[in-house]
């Protein structure tokens, strides 16, 4: 129950913090709110939401649980109001907020794939799918190439979180200890590859 | 009854204005008659087919109707025929039926969506999105960034027709005086934002 | 019985071949092993992944058989380790094993969707759906204008071998006679086209 409870508190913050790299990207591209809207909600339930069709889920979780949605808007009212200060945020905190979110979603996409009966390797796709796919979504929209493709440590940080997952679930770690220990790996990876990449004298694109 | 049967021809006649501004675009861009009839369906059924993936109905509407994909193919034997003519058309009529198709989809997107038992806050969505899908995926296609992500009045016409529906079913107006107000709401903000856009002396992408 | 092993195979076969062309992209976009996985994933699944979204099937091809997976990642591997070969092999006969490739998808989808009890016609657009749904992805998340878009005789390949497998069945020609004839029509139709745009001067993009 407890866990439960955690997962669902951790999903919510990797929502608000992925919707506000939303509102950020629409900002700087001068978008009007239902313009951040859309972006917002696309990276922070994209991922989730092709997880789900994948896995023939009953209903959507953002259908099933309008909390989510809220999340979003309330992100994106406060995110477009204090604009100024979040874009200050972003150099130093987003990029960390931004790991978090990544880390708790793989998790949970792992988490969710099992608990539909699918093998390990399913998991750990949909599990990086969870992870990324929202962020692949928004560049596309935005007619970037996805980042995903660039030679940063991104989706191969989900893959080694949830390569963790699937080791400690195949050595009989309890399942709670083994979803956590695949995020903070993830986390880790991703927080390591930041500070590599930001000692770099410029990120080529 | 007579209501369904007006939804349905709404439909129809929502799918035939988009599936021509498919036809339009393909032209220009000079492609073969496959690439206009795939370019057509996707801003014709490209909403729906997402509002129907997340709503998880049993049947993608025009798979279950294939009367959807007969109108399509028509609108492209007809439209890649007598271009010329549409293409004169184009500058005069064609953004007023665009106009027409995105006011019908939102209701009908609003509608289905109540059908299927979703709050107030997911009908909007998803009625919004069956107005913007699938000229969205058209743009992604043709590699633009997409219209909506413009500072134009196009999806903010459909979120503030689909909250006029969500405020008259509070105020117990019965759902189908609901509907049609809705989508005379988002014709009526689209013309006004059309008219307001033509009178600019230049139009900044 | 043989006929469903045929089949497994082909669609197998396709996989791979399909699987070695996004990892051919991804060498020359010079992406981590990561992106070589998923842009293969992409170009190898996509389409079907579609084709089973729109069918509702009960659970996705690759989740519910795993092979497919284990093919791409050995595809990668290979095709990684080998890639200076691999890449002399391109010019030769990858756009052979590539019309190999879609003849058999088209086929396959087709196939998949009348065991799903649709109309010819949704069978029709299923097919040509599975053949080129992969790298109209791959084009798209690559940031180019889809393949599809432009003058090659590509999807049209798949819409002739679609009809012919609908010509076949309403004359009454046994089930498997069809799907293999419509196969290889596919497959006649798009190495003509290679054919004639390897003797143009120059292809243009």
């Amino acid at each position: 129950m407890e866990y439960a409870k955690l997962i669902y508190a951790l999903d919510l913050f990797g929502t608000v913090v992925f919707a506000l790299s939303g509102v950020l990207v629409a900002a700087r591209k001068n978008m009007d709110f239902v313009g951040v809207v859309t972006l917002a909600s696309v990276v922070a339930i994209g991922g989730g939401t092709i997880r789900d069709l994948i896995l023939r889920v009953d209903v959507i979780f953002w259908v099933a649980d309008n909390t989510y949605i809220y999340a979003i808007l309330g992100t994106c009212v406060v995110g477009s109001f204090w604009i100024s200060q979040v874009d200050k945020l972003d150099r130093r905190l987003l990029p960390i907020f931004d790991a978090l979110g990544l880390a708790v979603f793989v998790g949970i996409g792992f988490n969710k794939a099992l608990t539909y009966g699918t093998s390990y390797l399913i998991a750990l796709i949909l599990g990086t799918l969870t992870g990324v796919g929202g962020g692949v979504i928004r560049d596309t929209l935005a007619d970037d190439v996805p980042f995903i493709f660039r030679r940063e440590i991104y989706a191969t940080a989900c893959v080694i979180g949830a390569m963790m997952i699937t080791l400690l679930l195949l050595l009989h770690v309890p399942h709670t200890y083994a979803i956590v220990m695949g995020m903070l790996t993830t986390l880790v990876v991703r927080l390591w590859a930041i500070k590599n990449a930001m000692g770099l004298p410029q990120i080529k694109l």
